[in-house]
C-alpha cells in the first residue's frame, strides 16, 4: 500500500471546489464534490435519533445507489429546523444540480455547525452561481468542511493501480453543537454498491464508530463512498483493506485534532469473551472522564483503567484476570498493581508521547476491539463554555 | 414529614465516632456507627464488576440481615487489592468487633479512597482500641467517611412517630479514585428485612442510581440500611415516602458538592413511551458533557439538549414531539426553538439560579423519569489532573 500527498484530487474523473459564499463570517464555508461520471454511492449515518435536515435528503437521494456530486456548508447543521430545514435542503441540491447540469438526486448534501439555525437560501443560490468553472482537482473541499477543527484533514492510498481518497472533518465538540464527524471517499475501483455498503460498514465500524471525543453523539455524522468504476477486476480483500487504512487514518487525525487535545489515545482490548464485551471495554476506557484526565496529567493511575473496565457492561470481566500495559509497560497483573510497576518511569513514557495505547488483557477469551480517543484538558471545558448562542 | 436537625445521632439507640487514627495525614479517617441491639439490615452495592474488597465482606456479614455496627475508613479504598486485602477487611471488622463486644459476622465495612493501596493494618487496630467509651449519639461519623467533600451530608425525618436518618458521601471524582457514593441510613421504624430490602431498592433507584457526576461509577458505592425496630406498627406506605426523601436529599447534596461544581442539575422527562426510555434520556441529558459546560457557561444551548435526547438510546423519540422547558421557561417546541424563545432572558435564568431544572416532554407516552447531576467547569478537569499518584 501507497501513500500519496494530497487527498481526492488524486484520483482522475473528480474534480472539487471550497469557497467563502459568507455563511461564516470569514473563510470557506461551501464545498462541491462533482465526479465526471455517475457513481456507485453509499452512505452511512449517526445512530443520534435527532438528525439534521440534510441526512434524510441525502437518504432519498443515494436509495438509487448513484451519486455524482456532493455539496457541502460549514458553520450552520440545518438541525432542529423543522419542515423549512427539510425543504432548505433539497433547494440546495436543485441549486447545485441546475449549475452541474445533472440530475438533482444525483446530488447528496451535508451541512455541519450550528443547531437550530437555518440556512441563508439566498447566499447559496449566489454562491452556487459558476461553480462547474470553478471545479478543479486541487478544490479545496477538505478546508471548506472544517468548522472549528484546526487543520484539513485527507489521506489517499494505492494498491494494485486502484486508489482510495478520503476527507474528513471532525474535531470533537469544540463549538457548541458543532461536532459533526463528516467523511467523504472516493475511489476509482470497479466496485458492485452492494459491496460498497458492506465495505464502508466494515471500515466505518472498526474506525470513526470507535472514536469518541466527549461521548456526545452528533446529529449531523455522515459517511459517504463513491466510486466511479474506472479500475477494473479490483481484489476485493485489498479495497477492504485500503478502504480499512483510510478510515483508520482519518480516524487518528480527527481524535488528534480534538481542541484542547494534547495526546491521541488508543485503547487494545485482548482476551474478551465476546466482541461486544471487547468493544464495551474499550469504548468504556476512552470515554472515561478520569482516564483521559489521568493521560493529560501524565498520572499513570491504573487504579481508575481498572473502574472503567469494571463499569463497561461487559459480560465477562474477572478483575483478578485483568492485565493491562500502557505503551508496553506492565502496569496491572492479575488486577492489582505490576511487580514491577514504576510509577516515575510510566509518568514519563506519558510525559513524552503523543500517542498512548493502553493495552488491556482481559483472560475471558480471543475476542479484541480497539478505539480511539483523546486526552481531557481544562481547554476542553473553556472552549465548551465560553461561547454563547 | 418533619425535618430534625442533625443526622444519625436523632435516632435513640444509635450512637457512633469519627476520629483521626492516621490513614490521613490529617483530619477524620475512621468512622463506628453502633446500635445498642442487633438490626435488621439490608445493603446495595455498585454495578461496577471491579469492586473493592469490603463489599464482599460487607455481603457476607449482611446475609443473615442481621448487624449492630458499621466501621468505614476514608482516604483507602482497599479495592484491587487482592487477596490480602480481602484479609484486611475480615480482620478490620473482627479488631471492632473486638472492642464493641459484639459478634464480627454483625459488623459491616466500607472503605472509601485511593484505588491499589492496602491499609494500614497497624493503625486500625491501635486506632480501634477504646472505641466503645468513645461512643456517642454526637459522633462525628458524618464527617470521617468524607474524601474530598467540603462539607458532610446528613439528614433526619419523622413522621408518625418514627424517624429515619441517613448520611452519605460522594463528591463525584474529585480526587482520582475517590469518588465513592457511601450511604449509611438508620430508621427505629420496625421493617421485615424483606421489606427494607424491597424498600432500599426504591428509593436509591429513583434517586442515587440517577445520580450522575461524571459517568465513572465508583468501585467501592454502597447503601446500607440498618433498622433497630422500636418503634412498631409503621405505615408500609408513609416509611417509604420518608425513607425516598431521605434518599433525595442525600442525593442532592452529593450533587451539589462535586468538585468545581456550580450547579444542580435536574433533567425531569415526561411523556416516555417507558420507564426505560425516561431514565435513558434524562441520564443521557445529566451526562451530556456539551449540556454541562453550557450551563456552568449559562448558555441557553437547546441544540444540545436535543442532541442528548437523540444520542440517548431510548426507542421511542420523535425530535417533533419534543418539547423542553429550562426552569419553566418554553425553550423548544415540536423539536425546534420555541415560538417566544428569549436567549438573554434564558441566560440570566441559568446565571442567577443554582439549581436549573431541564424539564422535557418527549410527547411518546405516559412514563416519566429525573435524573441528577451538576455542571461542568474547568475546576473538574484540573483537579482530576493536577493529582499524581
Amino acid at each position: 500500500m501507497k501513500y500519496l500527498p494530497g487527498g481526492l484530487g488524486n484520483i482522475t474523473g473528480f474534480s472539487s471546489l471550497g469557497k467563502h459564499i459568507g455563511i461564516k463570517d470569514e473563510g470557506k464555508d461551501f464545498a462541491i464534490l462533482y465526479s465526471d461520471t455517475v457513481c456507485n454511492a453509499v452512505a452511512v449515518y449517526t445512530q443520534n435519533k435527532v438528525r439534521g435536515a440534510p441526512l434524510y435528503v441525502t437518504k432519498q437521494h443515494i436509495a438509487d445507489h448513484q451519486a455524482q456530486a456532493i455539496v457541502v456548508n460549514s458553520r450552520i447543521a440545518n438541525v432542529a429546523t423543522g419542515q423549512q430545514g427539510r425543504l432548505n435542503a433539497q433547494k440546495t441540491t436543485e441549486l447545485v444540480a441546475d449549475e452541474l447540469g445533472i440530475n438533482p438526486t444525483n446530488v447528496l448534501v451535508a451541512s455541519t455547525g450550528i443547531i437550530g439555525l437555518q440556512l441563508p437560501m439566498e447566499k447559496i443560490a449566489v454562491g452556487s452561481k459558476g461553480i462547474k468553472q470553478q471545479l478543479s482537482p486541487d478544490g479545496d473541499f477538505a478546508e471548506a468542511i472544517l468548522t472549528t477543527d484546526t487543520h484539513k484533514k485527507e489521506i489517499c492510498v494505492e494498491v494494485d493501480g486502484f486508489k482510495i481518497a478520503g476527507v474528513a472533518k471532525g474535531s470533537g465538540m469544540i463549538e457548541p453543537n458543532m461536532a459533526t464527524l463528516l467523511v467523504f471517499i472516493v475511489t476509482d475501483a470497479d466496485i458492485t454498491p452492494d459491496q460498497l455498503q458492506v465495505s464502508l460498514k466494515i471500515g466505518v465500524d472498526k474506525t470513526f464508530n470507535m472514536t469518541s471525543i466527549d461521548t456526545d453523539t452528533s446529529t449531523s455524522d455522515m459517511a459517504i463512498l463513491m466510486s466511479n468504476g474506472t479500475v477494473k477486476d479490483v481484489n476485493l480483500k485489498k479495497f477492504q483493506q485500503a478502504l480499512d487504512q483510510v478510515c483508520l487514518e482519518l480516524t487518528k487525525m480527527i481524535a488528534r485534532d480534538g481542541e484542547g487535545v494534547t495526546r491521541l489515545l488508543i485503547c487494545e482490548v485482548a482476551g474478551a469473551k465476546t466482541e461486544s464485551d471487547a468493544k464495551k471495554v474499550a469504548k468504556s476506557v476512552i470515554n472515561s472522564p478520569l482516564v483521559k484526565t489521568a493521560v493529560y496529567g501524565h498520572d499513570p493511575n491504573w487504579g481508575r483503567i481498572m473502574m472503567a473496565i469494571g463499569k463497561s457492561g461487559a459480560e465477562a470481566v474477572d478483575e483478578t484476570d485483568a492485565q493491562v500495559w500502557i505503551n508496553q509497560e506492565p502496569t496491572v497483573e492479575n488486577g492489582t498493581v505490576a511487580t514491577n510497576f514504576d510509577a516515575e518511569k510510566l509518568s514519563h513514557i506519558l510525559k513524552s508521547n503523543d500517542e498512548i495505547t493502553i493495552k488491556i488483557d482481559l483472560g475471558q477469551g480471543q475476542h479484541a476491539a480497539t478505539a480511539y480517543g483523546c486526552d481531557m484538558s481544562e481547554e476542553y471545558v473553556k472552549i465548551n463554555t465560553e461561547y454563547t448562542t
